[in-house]
């Protein structure tokens, strides 16, 4: 037999309403934040990874899906969302767009080929938002906000949000001396990927995790402080307007990012509920000022973040809580006999084209286990069709929650009960 | 620069909003068909495509994405979705489930690398429904029904349904050998491909495009001729049924399907707007009778249909429908000066928490470009928050339509102003 891939997963009909769910939320949510929505495409130039994420990730080191099509081109089942995003806003002038700034969303499947564990698969689902054309405090505050409406709207409580400012370029070229400074009498004790960090981006040394509890590490220069004055007024405006909205937020100067082109503000939001696992990250994000020039496109700055779709589930799970989901049908047609069954089809098509949903019978069932069928489909109403209710044109249309029955025409009940009441 | 891949590309905000309502018509019909949405990897074993779609095919020669990845296994991009949801169907038992038939729908992604033409892309966007578990005249209907019903609402009028039969295995046998008799003699002048195709499988001799003219062709045996009692009595309950809901359909004895494991049912709804070019088919779908086992599967029967949502989108334009789409929102606040743009930013936080959409300015633009930027963002309702307002808690509320202004309470004006009269 033929299985699925490893690390991948279907998602069965159980499972898929509760998708269709978060999606209409997220779709809701962006509306509301007047965000639009993007598709790019499920694979890209590989360069535009080995660019846009950065040569010396495991991502692009270890992780990319990657194959030459039949025209002999690299190309990469996307890892991430950002980077194809912004080669859609470069490759589609957006910048030239008077509808500025640019605030945009995507929701698709992600590739990465890592070891499987416990809520990461190598296709796992991944929603984005990225807004490209401004620097503003404020803007950064409405992509935190945006992202915590989204966790709540599901009734989500247990939530942490973690933020920090790396300051301007300039603040970070003083912090990353420091560390240099910091960290090299020492840097033989470290794992050969920070030894080579250490000069190119020694931030990234703050994340790793084999040296993680190296005691260098808890006496390693704060970012915070190393901002200069205008990155400090950045950071500030951003605290106080969170503060302002009523948003609950730790400041985290453990919380950066390596790469190159990350500015100003970073965040993530973790779950804090109990049984969550090891990985409590849901989402993150930060301001990249350096990413759009670094891919060919104009002098602008953006800040986004990405949310696992997967890890949603998980903290809708750890803390209980229930989707509000209906999956029940309108109707259920029970038939007795052939004559039946073909009119059955024929008012079953009719009831889909007027809005209501209906099924009946396919299996030629007796008349018990087709009401049994009836009540596993979840329907709300219930009518047997006879030979008799053929003949006379009445039928009862059974309320399967009550038991109340009330008679209606064959020919037009949907139109004639009150479906409130019967 | 990097460019999009050849044969992809980005759907932006301007056409993602038709994507996004396309998209809940199709969730919305499916509900009332009680179909259930699965969702499948974006990749699959190259061998479930070898096997279930065929290895004498272009798409499996010619058109696959196939890659091997870390693992050293040969994965390919999924070129259609009715092999993966046959997998999906086995792999995950589904024949065991008391709710039969199983009635399911996919959505996604699918590729192929073929020449770029107009609504030919090499990612390109699928919707299917599959029903596996009952073979019945009345669940073909129901099939056929849905994929009507989802044409129509769009609003499309200009549908041509093609059906056909091609009976049960015992058929097409007979079929097959009076069409080997039929070519046979004058093989040689047919391409190598047809030659190639006479012993294994005569039928798709018919589809060939390059022997198309060849006089042997219109004179080519009926597959209707050949139909047994059993397999013209079951496409005559499908004639019947379709007549009496009112379904129009074209009887077309050239609609067959090449592969060994399709029997009976073969359809296809065809557009016949004016300009719509020389691809006209919008969906095709057929009965299969063979697939499930031929995948080691159980011994069930099914039918579906794929439908491309890009040529939808040119359905649409052909008929030069305008979907009824609501890209408006609900309220853009003015700023005047620093404090109002602070304070904006915390009210705007407010309405979109309550579930109306809002925006503002973040360029620093002055009174009018805001106001023009306001009727560019479809706003509904515009205020004009300054020094004063701040102060005296006052606002006004104008309706962008009709120019006419209420005066409400900065702090819950949403909830004072009735929106249907303002």
């Amino acid at each position: 037999m033929i299985q699925i891939p490893r690390g991948t997963k279907d998602i069965l009909p159980v499972d898929s309403i509760k998708w269709q769910y978060i999606e209409e939320v997220l779709r809701e949510t962006c509306r509301n934040f007047n965000y639009k929505e993007i598709r790019t495409p499920i694979f890209e130039q590989t360069e535009l990874f080995v660019r846009g994420v950065g040569d010396t990730t495991d991502i692009v080191n270890k992780e990319m899906y990657t194959f030459t099509d039949k025209g002999g081109r690299s190309m990469t089942l996307r890892p991430e969302g950002t980077a194809p995003a912004v080669r859609s806003y470069i490759e589609n002038k957006m910048h030239g767009d008077p509808n500025q700034p640019v605030k945009i969303f995507y929701q698709g499947p992600m590739f990465r080929y890592e070891r499987q564990q416990k809520g990461r698969y190598r296709q796992f689902e991944q929603f984005g938002v990225e807004v490209i054309g401004v620097e503003d405090p404020l803007i950064d505050v409405e992509v935190i906000s945006l992202l915590l409406d989204i966790y709540k709207s599901f009734g989500l409580e247990k939530l942490e949000l973690h933020i920090n400012s790396i300051g301007d370029f300039e603040s970070r070229e003083d912090y990353q001396k420091a560390l240099r400074e910091h960290f090299a009498p020492s840097i033989g004790e470290f794992c050969s990927d920070c030894q080579s960090r250490l000069d190119r981006n020694p931030m990234r040394i703050l994340d790793c995790k084999a040296d993680a509890k190296h005691p260098l590490m808890t006496t390693a220069p704060n970012i915070q402080d190393y901002l200069n004055e205008s990155s400090k007024a950045y950071f500030e405006a951003i605290k106080e307007t969170l503060t302002n909205m009523g948003i609950d937020f730790i400041v985290d100067p453990n919380l950066v990012r390596g790469l190159d082109y990350y500015t100003h503000t970073a965040f993530e939001l973790m779950s804090s509920a109990e049984g969550f696992g090891s990985i409590t990250t849901l989402a993150g994000g930060g301001r990249y000022n350096g990413l759009i020039e670094m891919l060919d496109g104009p002098n602008e700055t953006g800040i986004g973040f990405g949310m696992s779709i997967e890890r949603l589930l998980l903290a809708l799970e750890a803390e209980s809580i229930e989707l509000p989901i209906d999956d029940s049908i309108d109707f259920y047609l029970v038939t007795m006999g052939e004559k039946a069954r073909i009119e059955a089809s024929i008012i079953l098509n009719r009831l889909r084209t007027n809005g209501f949903s209906a099924d009946m019978d396919y299996k030629k069932r007796g008349m018990k286990a087709q009401i049994k069928d009836a009540d596993r489909k979840k329907a709300r109403y219930m009518i047997v069709l006879g030979d008799s209710e053929l003949e006379s044109g009445k039928i009862h249309v059974r309320n399967m929650d009550t038991r109340k029955e009330v008679e209606a025409n064959l020919d037009c009940f949907e139109e004639e009960v009150n479906f409130d009441e019967a």
